[in-house]
């Protein structure tokens, strides 16, 4: 599919058919999701796919009751990873068994050392989470690349949702995302229009 | 370009031939990122292209001397817009002139009246802010499916671009996006394992 298709058929799912999504659909959507650009590479993300009933109903609670985290296939909790000096540590590592030239490694790890050593914790929180909203735009994306629908959603009580997952402390609740086959397509989608968008 | 590919291909790109990105692909560029979702839907965003090569250079002392930002085509700079509030009724009046239905124009508006108003105002910005990412994710995604390419960046002085561009104190400079025909495409991409993703 066109991405112009793509961006213009994408819709916030909020009802589905209740049809489950294929499992290798949804390691295909993941793959999607891995490859998302991220600033400094640090990719500060873990996400928590939720399918059983009893944890989407709790998370649904933590989300005010909104139907679509009880109803969807599955529930994508994508968690901001916090400890960004941890992420550079694991990225230096994983550069070294990619392989990836020395030159280009020193350059990447100096570069966020130096910009990471530079951020209060609440920065580095905030950081870690922009960057979750790539990754939700690659799932949300991927999920109609492959025939099903996601909803991007904010309101929840995060606490909540991290007792309820068990997170340690450095993986903060950011953004969820209900995934299954949609059946409630709008009749219109509205944007602000386009002499509004540019300064 | 299937999804996959796409998703694949893209990479940030620092170097560029120096062809200009004519005109009409920056306008269908512009189109993609228009579309992007946001929380309730309020678009939070407002963007700067800069073409002109004083500004850029301008753009790219105040991006601690990153030669993309000079040496790009065209500059995109994604500017958060935290008066959400105002964002409100702007989205009421654009709702009620695109004639949505009265029933779901008074639920959106309804329930991002009540979200808005639990958030302080550095909770509104942060929130403004990390729809921008869902913006630069189009953005970055929709370069290359028009066949250049983009490099997300977050290491700026926000206040003095704020300053060069003569922005509103509603709008903080939150992205920048420098596109251009890349040829710095990488031998090696790296991201952290697929068993690393989930928790």
């Amino acid at each position: 599919m066109d991405f112009k298709d793509l961006v213009m058929q994408r819709y916030a799912a909020r009802a589905y058919t209740g049809e489950r999504i294929p499992e290798e659909k949804i390691e295909a959507l993941l793959e999607l999701v891995r490859w998302a650009p991220s600033g400094l590479n640090l990719q500060p993300w873990r996400i928590k796919v939720v399918e059983d009933a009893p944890t989407k109903g709790a998370l649904m609670e933590a989300a005010f009751g909104q139907p679509q985290v009880g109803a969807c296939s599955h529930l994508l909790v994508l968690c901001a990873d916090s400890d960004l000096a941890g992420r550079i540590g694991e990225l230096e590592q994983l550069m070294r068994q990619a392989g990836s030239p020395e030159k280009e490694r020193r350059r990447v790890i100096a570069l966020a050392r130096d910009m990471v050593s530079r951020m209060a914790p609440a920065q580095a929180l905030a950081f870690a989470q922009q960057q979750v909203f790539l990754a939700l735009a690659h799932a949300l994306l991927g999920a109609r690349a492959l025939g099903f629908d996601g909803c991007p959603m904010t309101g929840f009580d995060g606490a909540r949702v991290a007792a309820r997952l068990g997170l340690p402390p450095r993986l903060v609740p950011t953004a969820m995302c209900p995934l299954g086959f949609g059946t409630d397509r709008p009749a219109l989608r509205v944007r602000f229009p386009r002499e509004e968008l540019c300064l």
